[in-house]
């Protein structure tokens, strides 16, 4: 085990309602929020509604900024800072997904400190304070709302990155899996894979941890149970209830006690077919897995069978890849480029993107020979 | 799933020399510290003397207490606390075990609200404030580190009660394994058995939680393959990390979420042991859960061969009760009273104590016909 902190500051509000929570609390941070959000889905799953019922409850006043994109941009988070720093607002409160709640975190340093959001992404700025975060989540997937980590992408520098830091832990967050009852089919869907692959991430991660690999396990078996009866009984509260929670705890650092880091390959790579093609976060992660545990068939052997032997009492590398294709197919998550409509002939833009961006992962960091090879297993 | 609220806002470090972080983070919560450890054990294990150089070297003002016994007493925690009201400390550090550090928490509220300890625990005054506490663990077993909960015993009253609050969550804990190197036999034992109580409690609490289900599995499981390797290799960091961070994790909320509430019973029934005989909290469990599993064969028979399966493979209540027995005595920890030397002709004074204590648990609660019941197997 290495040496660690464990250490989760966020008050997590979760069960039919909890929004009613909201507006006290957010009275206690201040008289004055940003309320971002992204399209229209936070308008009809009610979010909106009760979040701004509970902020108008409590005398706190609120300034909107709508239309936060999927993979979310660095201009939207400048423009919404923007906004935030004009109104000289007091707090942040985010409704939505991870993209929303991922930008909004951005915000709450920039508004804070006046800087740059990309320098805050780059590392170029060290960010000293930032506005306290209220999360209310409406989409069960990356684990933002109990996490410091946000991701943003750069259409000019052609970067997708993460920023991880103490300050943008959210101070509450809620979490209605009611609202999340109206989510598509295929985002429900990437959802699953997303939470699964977080979890994968931290088995691939370096260092010895049983109770962390033993929790990962524990989260895995969560969406291999729930997850495809969740698909086939979409308006199911307790399925959607045991999933949103689940996905909670693939990446509120539970499973990377006592590891030096999780490995974040594969999200490193599928953040360049999401960059390049829109590609859903999660279509990219159940495309590139099982195509990337095949690349590490000698690499990882033994601690991919380990796993299938958890998950799918399977004994050998090729049976744990297969258990993990089957449950992203029975989802309804591409397993292959081909799936998304993406192009074989793309693969030379698509590995030299890859490569420019050295998206290699901690652990098992890939050459640009091996990112070719994975390459040649994505269709 | 009940609704819950997911919070634990302690910052817990963990591993070797993890205090030489101590001295830093406790000059940001003030000038003047009481130190508060037991008897000798933090002498020999080295977390006085590192504790005591940190707070110099970062000058914290220590004024020292010593002497919290093992089922910690009410008396010592008033006595405490008047030794820190008179030289007006601004903390509260504790060094030791789970009865050391559930008595500075009660300590830092009764110095910073100047209340009578015993009203706290029986709720006849609710406290607003306590001082900060850090806590250097020295034993692995209660969870106390990462919790809001603390118990004591008043032996006027004849009672043994806990207490729970978000204000006496440390506000930072140090988790060095090695300075439990030197934990003798008996309790290391004891330690393993208390960890997978407080897992058993929650499994047997009310509520349906699919995950923290798979928690509480994945955590007995570390006690079930490391427990015994440890009792035959008691120098072994690695091992002593191990069952450090799952005692941690066994009761730090993370098992409770989506449960009304644990059950409890066993322990309530265990602190009558205590009380009347001075019994090791781990020694009550591990005779007192086979009996109590005995008792519940029918009323929970489906839930206990749930566990059977899980973690002994076995599909019967006795099956389970086995594993469990066979379990705490490979530890060496008693599973019968007679190997305590508690005599059977104390059976009725423990009974009029139990049933005058009302010692029956939330979920499976038990009559006074039970108890007399359940102490029938306990021979």
């Amino acid at each position: 085990m290495n040496n660690f902190i464990a250490y989760n500051p966020v008050k997590l509000h979760f069960g039919r309602q909890v929004v009613r929570d909201l507006g006290k609390n957010a009275s206690h941070l201040g008289n004055k929020a940003l309320l971002v959000y992204g399209g229209g889905s936070v308008l009809k799953n009610g979010s909106y509604r009760d979040t701004m019922e509970q902020l108008e409850q409590y005398g706190v006043q609120v300034v909107e900024f709508s239309g936060i994109k999927p993979n979310p941009r660095v201009e939207d988070v400048r423009e919404a800072t923007r906004t935030g720093r004009e109104y000289d607002v007091e707090m942040v409160v985010a409704a939505g997904g991870g993209s929303v709640i991922d930008s909004a975190k951005i915000i709450a340093i920039c508004i804070a400190e006046g800087c740059d959001a990309w320098d805050v992404m780059k590392g170029r700025h060290e960010p000293q304070n930032a506005l306290p975060l209220i999360a209310v989540l409406t989409l069960a997937a990356t684990g933002t709302e109990m996490n410091g980590v946000a991701v943003l992408q750069n259409p000019e520098t052609r970067e997708k990155i993460g920023h991880k830091n103490d300050l943008i832990y959210p101070r509450h967050a809620f979490l209605d899996p009611a609202y999340t009852l109206s989510v598509p089919e295929n985002h429900t869907a990437y959802g699953i894979v997303d939470l699964t692959a977080h979890c994968l991430e931290a088995w691939f991660g370096e260092g010895d941890a049983s109770l962390s690999d033993r929790f990962v396990i524990a989260i895995i078996r969560e969406a291999l149970e729930y997850g495809p009866a969740l698909m086939k009984d979409s308006g199911n509260y307790e399925l959607r209830a045991r999933i949103m929670w689940a996905a909670t705890n693939a990446l509120n650092n539970l499973t990377m006690y006592g590891r030096k880091s999780g490995d974040w390959g594969v999200h490193a790579l599928g953040h360049i077919l999401s960059f390049l093609y829109d590609t859903p976060h999660g279509a990219t992660l159940s495309i590139i897995f099982p195509a990337w545990m095949h690349l590490m068939r000698e690499r990882a052997g033994e601690r991919i069978t380990e796993l299938g032997k958890a998950l799918f009492e399977v004994s050998s590398v090729e049976g744990t890849i297969n258990g993990f294709k089957s449950f992203f197919s029975s989802l309804g998550s591409p397993v292959r480029c081909s799936e998304t409509g993406i192009d074989e002939l793309k693969k030379e833009e698509i590995l030299e993107l890859m490569n420019r961006n050295r998206a290699e992962g901690f652990n098992y960091a890939i050459s640009d020979k091996e990112r070719e090879e994975l390459l040649s297993y994505m269709w």
